[in-house]
This record gives C-alpha cells, structure tokens and sequence, in this order.
C-alpha cells in the first residue's frame, strides 16, 4: 500500500483485509492516529472510546476468514441520534462500575437531557451494520435531537473557521477528514445532503422507509430518513447490498453518460444561488454534455408552488408530537425552538395540518413520473461552499435557495431551512468534486423517482468520476 | 368505598387518592391480589416484578399533595412491543446483580430473539405517563412484535378457553379483568381494538402520530398506533389529556345522542357477519335510535374498493423493511411469516406499493369528508365474540368481516386479517356493552374523522353510558 490505511475507502480497505495485507486492528489503529492528529481542529465526535474501538477490532479479526460478513472491519461512525449499545461482555477494567460505564455506548442527541443515557439497544441500522461486520466505531455530533440549526462544536475539516454543516456535522466531518470512511447521517430536512456538500464526499439519502427507522430518533415520521456518507459511490453500493435495497429493475451494471438523458431542476429564486452554486450547476451540466449527455431544463407544475409551506406545516405539526415527551419530563432542558413546536406558537391548525399532509401525498407520484423521464435529475445540494462560522450549520439565506433547489413557495408559512424534496421521499445522492470561490468543496445532487435508489446509485458512480476528476475540487487534507 | 380498589376506573382511583381515602400501595396491592387470585387463569403478563410495583407505589405516596402529577397513581400495563426502562437507583436486594437485574424492566417482543433484553430506556409514551404519576405496573403479553396473529399463553377473562384476542392481548385481558384500570395496546391492523371488543372494555386508537410512537416497534411506519384500553369513556379522556390531544374546536362538554346525526357503515360482507356482532350493530342502532338520534346508513365511494388490498400491500412491503435487522442477526429466531414479508415471498413490486401507499393517501381526505358529517359513525368492532381456542388471536374469517367492516375488498391480495380503517389514520373508539351468543362481550366502533379525537370520546361517552347500560352484557368477572 503506498495509501496510509486511512486513507482508504471502504471498498478499498475491504479488498486489503481480505487479501490479508491489513487487519482490522492495524486499520483501526491507523484510524484512531489520524483521529489523534486531527480531532482538535474537527471535533466530530460526541463520544469515542478508543480502547472499546481496539477490542472489537481484535475480535474481528478472530473471524475466521470463511466466517466473515461483507463489511468486515469497515469502521463507521454513527450520528449521536441513533441507539447504540456497548459490546456485550466487554469488560474494560477491574473496577465494575467502570467497566460498565465503559462498555455503554451512550446516545445523547446533543441534549443535555440524555448526557451519560446508555439504552442498552442497537438501532435496526446499526444491528444490520455490525452483524455485517462493521466495526461501530464511536458517536459523531448532531444538532439537538437533529431537529434545530445550532451548531454543535464541530468545525468544517477543510477550513476550522466554517460550518461542516448539519445536522449531521460530526458523521460529515469525520468522513471528509478520513477518519472513518463510512458515517451514518439522518435528514429530515437537508441534514445528510448539506454537510455532504460541506465537507466534500457522497452522501446518500435513500428512499424513505426503504430502511428502517428503528432507534433514530424521531422528528417527523413522514419525512425523516436515515442517510449515509462515503468517500466513493462504490462505497454508498456496499451498503445499500448490506441494507437490501432493491429496485423493481436491477440497475444498469456499467451505466454510460453518452445519450443518457438529464433534466436540470431551476426555480424562480436561481437568481439567489451563490456563485459557487452556480458555477458547479454550470459546470456538472457542461462536463456531463461534454461526455454527450442531453440535458434538459424542466420545472415543477405550478400547483406545487406550495409544497415547502406544507412540508413546512408538516413539519412544525410533527414536532408537536414528536417532542411532547421530553417538554412533559424535563422543558427548561429543551431548546426554544423545539418548545415552540410542542406549544403550537405557530398555532397550525389541525386542519392547515391535514390539507399539507394530504397535499404532499398527491405531490409525490407527480413527481415521481417527472423525475422518471432521466437518467436523474440535476438539483444543486446547497447554494454555495460552507459559510464562515459553526454556530449555525447553514444560514438561513443559504438553506433557503438549497430548499428551493427543487421547488420555491411564495408562502408567508415557508421555513427556509427546510428542503421540499424530502418531504417527496425520493432518493438523493450528493456528488462532490466542485469547488467554491474559497476553495470549499460544493456538491450537486442527483435525484431519481422513490424506489429507484439502485438505479441512483449506478448513475452516480459514472457521474461521480467525472465530477470529482474534472469538477476543479480536489481533497486536501 | 363498597368496592374492592382494583374494581375502580382510573378516574374513581384519582378521586380516592385525592380525597386520602386510598394510597398508592394499598392500591397497588389490591391490584397485585387480584392479580395473584386471576393470573393462573388469565396469564396477562409477560413481566410483573411485585416488589418493584410496591417500591414505586411507596415513592409515589411521598410525593407532597401539591406536587402530584395528573395521573397520580394509577396502575398502567406496558404491551410489550413498547420500551421500558426500570427505575434509577432502585435496589431490590445486596446483591448487586440481583438488583441490576431486578431494577430492568425487560422488553421481549414476545421474541426469543429478545429474551432477558433490557434496553434502558423509556418510550416517549411511557415517559410521558411516569411523569404524569402514573404507576408503571408491568409488561403484557403480545403476538411475536405484534406482527403475527399466533396468540401468547393469555386468556379471555370472562371465558379461559377463549382468546382475549391481539395482539394486544395481555393489555386486553388485564385491564378487562379489573387486573389494572389503563393497558397500552399498539394497532396496525385491529390489534387494539380487537381485544377491546373480546374483552369488553373500551379501546382507544388516537389519530395516526397524535401521540409519539417513540419506543415502540415498528411494523409500519405508515399504519402503527398507539392504543389505550380502559373501563370508562372518562378514562380515555384523562388520557387524551395527558397526551395533549387536541381538535381544532373544543368537544362539546355534554354531548347529548338526542337530535345528532349517526351513520351505519356496511359493506358487501355485511351477510358474513356473526349473530353476535349482528345482533349488536342492531341493538347499538336501537338504542340510539330510541334516544332520539338520527341514523343513516352509508357507504363508501366504489373507487374504494381496493383499500385493503392496498393496505395489505404496504404493510406486506413494510414488514420488508421493519424485519430486516432481525432476519440479519438472527433469522432462525423469527417466525416464518416476518421471514416471508423480509424475503418479499408475495413478490410485491416497488411500483405496486407505491401504487398502495399512495392510492390510501389520496382516499384519507375523502372518507374524512364522509365521515364529518356525523356524530360518529358505527361500525363493528368484530363480527363476533372472541372464538373458542387460544393459538389465534382472531380467525381469519371474523377478521375478514372485521376488516370488511369498512370496506371490502374483492382483490385476491386482500389480507383478511388486516383492517383498512387503520390506514386512514382516523381515530376509532370500541364501546362495550353488548353480548354473543355464549354471553361474551361484544363492542361496537365509533369512527370519526382525523384529529377529531376528543369530539370521538365526548360522544363516545354518552354512547358508552347507554350501550353499558341497556346493551345486555354486564362484566361478571
């Protein structure tokens, strides 16, 4: 290997261990190195134990190797918003309390009502990722409950004075920064695909329901979604085999950009879009013509103009069910915001609630047959490169254009930061490989009718290779 | 008091309590004798610890009068699908071990896959009611994640050769056997308001995500509700409260039958029903009529027609995903039905459930329309009283009647076990009251439309006065 073992994807890392050139402990130790270097300027993670990391790599690699599962060793970090349990039986110290506080592998949610909250229980996600062999590396930081704007610590790995985004920050960071390959992220708004774009690597927000939800916590049921971050398309692949993911057709194995067909997504605030949004939308559509794709412009039917204000509705309506437990136990520990939508400040009726529910019902196949005229559809992830700053993990102005990346609403209702597209349920893939006036990385999405993640992803690779060889944006740290 | 505590409806507990005339662990031990006298018979627990109950039952007696929570007291069994955290700090004997396995309060799913789990962390629903003062009694029994109709080892109160039906089984029984006043139930299909019918008290599905389903596992993300079992209207209501249910308009303080408009809703198996839940629809309507209630009887446009093959779509697809960390850790664990849903055994397409999922969409809004012009509308809760045997919790027939109680389907997809009503989220209440042939218990349903959930139980509760009343069935256990 001429590549340090950090370095690697986790295609690559896989490919190593099973040709016998890495164990999962070198790995891990490699990983832990660059965490050591590096996690005073980024700051990703909410909780890691170093010494519970080592130990189960050194059970991994007791695995005989006929024995071992498809992600074998692959380290990945998990959003402080999803259970984890501690490795059963892992005893750490003589000392019994110790030993037990430290094999807790705790989820917190970024709020002070959970510090040191140990629910012995593994998400469904994460049970299906260390029955595959991963190794559950640590817990990486959130907004609070991934429901608010409010940075946590986390700084962008590209430049410490800006945002890495959220609120997915601590899984977008760490794998922008290489200090584990894989992380796991949740959106209910555009909390996996912003800091995708931040931070400079894939992220991947499938289909909704297509993986389970159990032990994330809630926000809103009809729109949350777990999401993933990777440094290749191959990488988002691995795991949408490990989770099961399945088209009604298999996907194209070699999908070629020659004669595909593209559309492009504007809306009437493109006039808003930063310049490093602009110029990567310009650039993705003039390398992909360039590879002989047809690109089309389109827009969305004037009667959805009002799908944000709903999703807005939707969303303000779930919170009030959503975060009524923690309001009931302990208020004064809840931030403004989530007390808001538990007291109804915005008093939405039962009624407004409803129509937006049932409307962005309707919208969804009407989407969905638009979208399922391409290849995929173009739609930029965020306006421009991170913002300067970590106390907000995306401006307002910013989240707003990344929102109306996809639809614009003219309603007094609509929240800027919230994005239209996931109240559709659709997948989205963000590829990296463009570049701001600053440098910072900026990505831009593909997106492709429900249930059409294979397909998503197929495409992707082949525009990811294009994106990042020629994009103008290269990783540098 | 005449009566013995564990005879009391939650609200007559309050009362007691409230007036000094009863503390929590003489209640709490009038509960447990009636359970020590019952439960060899009835079978309802899946977990009881006796000394944890009268430890929590003594912390509560030293609350200051002016610090007690709204629920102060009262006894609530858990169904076991839902989360539940033992008490902090609470040590059952010296030995350590003793007492960290004694303070857990396990959640198993009715699943050997989760045996001895103790996942230490309350559902939100839980941890609202234990702030409110509620006395988290135990965990009852439960069908295999509440997803399969294979009964647990619970009886029918009133009849030990019955079922007491499911998969909210142990709630059922519990709560109609004056074990404990209030039971949590979970619905996807019937499965809270089956067993309210079998067990002759009232139950209680909320509008979809009125109530934070935090905690509590999934089968579908679409179609899971939250239940409540209780002996009174007025108990229903002081737990609407505690969940802040709201309408947009006030429920009217004393909603009189006399003058209001009801409908029937039959459908094409009406001749399928039993004599005894004939009977009851008949006898139901009587009454009302005889109190000076107008009643129509309705039906549902054609293009409806296909609900439950819809219905059965979705959650035949929705088990694909909810099953699939349980058929990765430990398959031979799960029984073959949830195996059939992750392996997709029907075949069902991506374009098929999304054809469901979006066709029960668009119906929600329309049957609201039809249902708010009414009072409420009536409908069976079962064809028939609960079926002799234990190894089901519902036969296939009177569940297809059930189902069809709504809607009928005519599509060779159609589940008979599944209810389409649940899919439109609307909020249902079972009202005892009536009798089979064998002398069993039999409820009739209230429906209304979504987020009319306390209007439901005002009118619910005048109904439920005159059903207990002249309805013919009086609970003799």
């Amino acid at each position: 290997m001429t590549a340090e073992p950090h370095q690697l994807t986790a295609t690559e890392v896989l490919h190593e261990i099973k040709a016998g050139k890495l164990t999962v402990e070198a790995y891990a130790r490699s990983l832990l190195k660059r965490i050591n270097d590096r996690d005073e300027a980024v700051q990703a993670w909410a909780y890691l134990d170093r010494d519970h990391v080592i130990s189960q790599a050194k059970a991994l690699d007791q695995v005989p190797v006929s024995e071992r599962d498809p992600l074998h060793g692959i380290a990945i970090a998990v959003k402080d918003v999803i259970y984890t349990k501690g490795e059963k039986n892992f005893v750490f110290s003589t000392d019994r309390n110790r030993a037990k506080r430290k094999s807790d592998m705790p989820t917190q949610f970024n709020s002070p009502i959970y510090v040191d909250d140990a629910p012995q229980v593994d998400a469904g996600s994460v049970a299906i990722l260390r029955k595959s062999g991963a190794l559950i590396f640590g817990k990486t930081t959130t907004t609070e409950f991934a429901a608010t704007t409010v940075g946590p610590k986390t700084r962008n790995p590209h430049d410490p004075n800006r945002t890495p985004g959220g609120s997915s920050s601590g899984s977008g960071a760490a794998v922008g920064d290489l200090q584990v390959p894989i992380g796991l992220g949740t959106q209910t708004g555009g909390s996996t695909i912003r800091p995708g774009s931040y931070n400079g690597i894939y992220a991947f927000k499938p289909t909704w329901n297509s993986i389970t939800r159990e032990g994330q916590k809630i926000y809103s049921l009809i729109l949350d979604t777990l999401g993933f971050y990777a440094r290749s398309a191959a990488d988002l692949d691995l795991l949408a085999d490990v989770f099961a993911l399945a088209d009604d057709k298999p996907a194209p194995l070699d999908f070629g950009v020659k004669g595909a067909k593209f559309a492009v997504l504007k809306t009437m605030v493109w006039p808003q879009i930063g310049s490093g949004g602009s110029a990567a939308m310009e650039k993705a559509v003039s390398l992909l013509r360039a590879r002989g794709a047809e690109i089309e412009e389109i827009e969305l039917p004037e009667h959805l103009n009002d799908l944000p204000a709903w999703r807005a509705t939707v969303l303000d309506s779930d919170g009030r069910t959503a975060f009524l437990p923690e309001y009931t136990t302990t208020k004064h520990n809840l931030s403004e915001d989530l007390v808001g939508h538990v007291e109804n400040v915005k008093t939405i009726s039962r009624k407004a609630q409803l129509d937006a529910f049932d409307s962005i019902a309707a919208a969804r196949p009407v989407v969905d047959d638009i979208l399922s005229k391409y290849a995929a559809v173009l739609t930029p992830s965020v306006p421009d490169e991170a913002p300067l700053g970590i106390e907000k993990t995306g401006s307002a102005a910013f989240c707003l254009i990344w929102t109306v990346s996809v639809i614009f609403a003219r309603s007094v209702r609509f929240e800027p930061q919230l994005t239209p597209i996931q109240a559709l349920h659709t997948p989205v893939v963000n590829i990296p490989g463009f570049k701001g006036d600053n440098g910072m990385p900026i990505g831009v999405s593909l997106v492709a009718p429900r249930y059409h993640d294979r397909h998503l992803l197929a495409v992707s690779r082949a525009v990811g290779d294009i994106f990042e060889a020629e994009g103008g944006w290269k990783r540098d740290v």
